[in-house]
């Protein structure tokens, strides 16, 4: 920690600082600078509160350095992780695509979607059970039965399955059905349901909170690798600012510095992001030339009667030309699709 | 739902609107202005998502004018929502206070801080037993030993306690020790945790997101009302936005907002809003001038000394001055303060 | 400034750092912390840009110390600055009022509004000549003939007179007419009339751009004060969030942060920031309630027919009332009002 | 403009409703729906301020249908607007590229960068010479003399220049140097400035403001297009939002949100946008991917020794390598680079 004094701070300012820091069990070095002194707070003591120190006579500005997520900071790492589902990698030079409806709605309405992706050489396939919806009035998902069709479908096709799990309680449902457990934006920083997330052995995407910072949503990811589950998957799907027109802003600049933050594979969901089809394409073809580990995309055999987001989702000819597209775009940022 | 079509739509583009629109169950009735036509969509589909609309040729915009929140809203109930608890009344023209520690630490300093506020007239103590922490390394709160603390603190000195529930899980805990449960921010969207707090009969301080609108919030009360449980107390705490020299922004235009949308209390935190406790006496100072319907405040025996936000933390008696001050405030603006 | 390095940061990496801030100009002095190595660079180089070092190898972070702002920095200056025009004062103990139509209209229009104002105590006139409208095609003010009218009216009132600027090449104009000048929220960063502004002698009222930070908002009364015009009035007048339901979201936690940052008055705005008639009383109470040096209120004689911003003006009558109530609540937080 | 009631509203506020919208000149046309009652005001009246509706009685909401751009509209013409420069195109299919460094420092710096860039087919070259800082303490650029070096260099190599104007008072001199007028995002909404550049007859880039929508950056492109000038090329560079790890937070779902309401060519500042270097590359090659019509990129013959923004500049030989790949994926989305 660095407690930067203002200029006209005095000499007992500055040694009740250093007496309180130590008192908190710092080692306090202090600095004479042209402009200000600065007291370098050594040690690492997890409890501190720079705010404590902000209130002191004569601080100016109180600076954390040590970041607080460990295990999943590139400096833990020389290598990025890959992680890996059905053959498909995320992570490193590989990017993965997952891809289906926004919900499960039925046995048909799954399998002929399934069907046209799997023709498109989608390997997992994504799906709606338990759904989060603002109003208490809009449909919920098919709960534990959408599960089973997802399975049953997926299996048909030789396809591995995602879904969102929106509560501790749900764990061991899903574990019976679910090859990728997905934690929506509402709960990136619902800590019981990603402490428990951590004692699993399956792989979990943590989507980005609606208003999270880089560091808030690496966080949230140590919480599940600090129960020891390494198979973490980053996925941006947008933030909220003033900008209204689209449903979020996609924050496309997540991937370069997550790269730089961390060894976790970062992957985009251009649906939730955008809210509309026809931004959903080049937002894709965006993630892929900005060196995405991944993309989430929403396809429905029949956009136009989907119970939710049907406005978001693409037809399978869309994804399929899409699919074309960043294969081509990939090796030129030296990545490779399946 | 009104359906605007671009000024250049044709015949054809409004026709296909008006008959999309009938196979979606609305009665659709079509208005030629200057600019540009309006459909509008009569009658109310729960299930339609306007995004679908958008989507067709020669559209514009599509607006939804039903709200989806009913039973939160103003005009479903002609008076003002008052909830009572201990004698203390949130709503109307009453102002109700809560203070107390950010966590429960241990029974003396519990005991102490209660003496103390208790001395300045407050009836309802606040305490956190499970603390939601971004980093999974902080202090996570003494759990149910902290509650029973809690409840045996309030009783010594006749106080009623509210306290932050996280998860379902402690649904039956809390009922056992807690007069008020809290929602916090991050869990404004837990739909499955709302759900359960419309079952039970006892007041709930809902928090609004750290980036929620007010109609999202607004229907998260919904969710609580929707299952039969119309003591909710909304409360917010500060919004996230891109000025980071106060923790968050305190948003008090939501205090004149709420009122006029809804018949339910809204409570203000400026401890949580601002984070540094010179800055939560005038905030207090200026909620209460605002109209507020009561506060919620962070008070500890030794902020020095404290395991977590000690920084937010008033001294008692910086409470005791800050209660004077806003017991004269208050009646300039109509409002009565136990 | 500091450079903070990567715990795994080299020997090698650390000389290099230093190395590159010494050919800078600065001297680097190496802290070892237990968790990492933190470089702090001694010497004021007002060039230098802390990106440059955040890009060499083992940077994790840098951090610049010394705010840019001197003269408008509160440790520049023991007392508040306070601004007085025609027996109004703004800062320290004082509070000032300034209230008057959105645009002047015509001669009728102002001094009806003049005279009701004036029976409230009014001394300061506030008045739009040109007004920066978001559409080509609205109402762009009346131009000069309008700051004829503003003064003709005031004088008539005894009352001085509050307009904004909008460009250089208006100043002289300004001069011959205006008491106080003001700096939209669109031009707080037009630095080349902030630095004309620096060479006059007469007040200047520096609004908040929509999404400028404290800093940047004190950096641009730098520019003014910099010229050798210490007579800077900031003003809070909403910024720009993810919530639309007010026009702007006010901020006033600005009250207390900026008194702390700075010895400057600060006034708010409440009618541009929220931008409806409803919420102005509320926000205008809270204003006073946390401190405000003044306050800059909208009122029309006739707001149902206003040619810009009705919405957002007071009746007379409503302005005399909240007088009468601001009045009451001043004192109890150490403040008055003429 | 469409007037959306209360379901509580009564006859007697309809009537009110209507009767005060005749009065501002529309038509009301009355539409009962079965949730609630909708006004419908046929006419378009510039002046009419939609929140004066919104306080009268009974009313929930009022929404404005007709959007106040009409030129910079789609609808206003079929043809995607196209500016040449130099051989460079800019819209439709075609992508036109920018080069060169923050600010103009030297004949030297500038003669060397240019002379690199012409090797990597670079025919515009970008410059500033009145740099708009944030401190007034800060290089503010070499003013006239810049524009002198850029044209020099320029003709020496064959190349048109662009180059930031901050005021009107510049608009003479820069028609003595500079091919193409750039209008930073501080200025978007300088009005007087874009009124003059509407009386011009060379294209001018408009970039977005700090926090501007997109209907607000296509409203300063009508206030230079009501002039008479239609080569308007808006330019993306980044909005705030709450996170800081990037300088700004680049939003490339401008591309195809701005292709849908405009005809007019959408490019992009990577350099700004992020700040850091490291970020330019991806965030190039995601625009380009996305459909772009142009980049304007900074790169500097020694980044290590500029004057200003040094750590977003490329080195030429990274912007060679970034060229080569973005040619490969242009064609893939079907744009077309020189």
């Amino acid at each position: 920690m660095l407690v930067i004094m203002n200029s006209n701070a005095t000499e007992k300012d500055i040694q009740r600082v250093a007496l309180f820091l130590e008192s908190k069990g710092f080692e306090a070095r202090i600095s004479h600078g042209e402009a200000r002194v600065v007291v370098h707070a050594i040690g690492i003591i997890e409890e501190a509160d720079q705010r404590d120190f902000e209130l002191l006579t004569g601080v100016c500005e109180v600076i954390r350095v040590s970041t607080s997520y460990k295990l999943a900071a590139r400096v833990s790492q020389g290598k990025d992780t890959v992680v890996e589902v059905n053959g498909v990698k995320f992570g490193d030079k590989y990017t993965g695509l997952i891809a289906g409806p926004c919900a499960v709605e039925s046995y048909n309405q799954l399998d002929e979607t399934a069907q046209e992706l799997s023709e498109s050489n989608v390997k997992i396939l994504r799906g709606g059970a338990f759904k989060p919806r603002t109003s208490p009035y809009a449909f919920q998902g098919l709960g534990e039965e959408g599960l089973k069709i997802l399975r049953s479908v997926a299996d048909n096709h030789n396809m591995a399955v995602t879904s969102e799990i929106m509560d501790i309680s749900q764990l061991d449902m899903f574990m019976r059905y679910v090859d990728i457990l997905q934690v929506g934006a509402r709960n990136m920083q619902n800590f019981n349901l990603l402490k428990e997330l951590g004692k699993i052995h399956r792989p979990v995407i943590l989507k980005r909170g609606l208003s999270a910072t880089y560091e808030e949503w690496l966080m949230s990811a140590e919480y599940i690798m600090a129960g020891g589950n390494n198979q973490v998957i980053l996925c941006e799907r947008g933030i909220r600012t003033y900008e209204k027109f689209t449903r979020n802003t996609l924050d496309l600049s997540a991937i370069p510095v997550i790269k730089k933050l961390s060894h976790l594979p970062i992957i985009i969901d251009p649906s939730h992001a955008t809210g509309l089809r026809d931004k959903v394409e080049p937002m894709s073809r965006a993630s892929i030339a900005a060196g995405c580990d991944g993309l989430i995309i929403e396809v429905h055999n029949n956009p136009d009667c989907a119970m939710c987001d049907g406005a978001q989702s693409l037809y399978p000819w869309q994804y399929d030309l899409l699919y074309k597209q960043i294969k081509q775009i990939a090796p030129i940022v030296g990545k490779e699709i399946i």
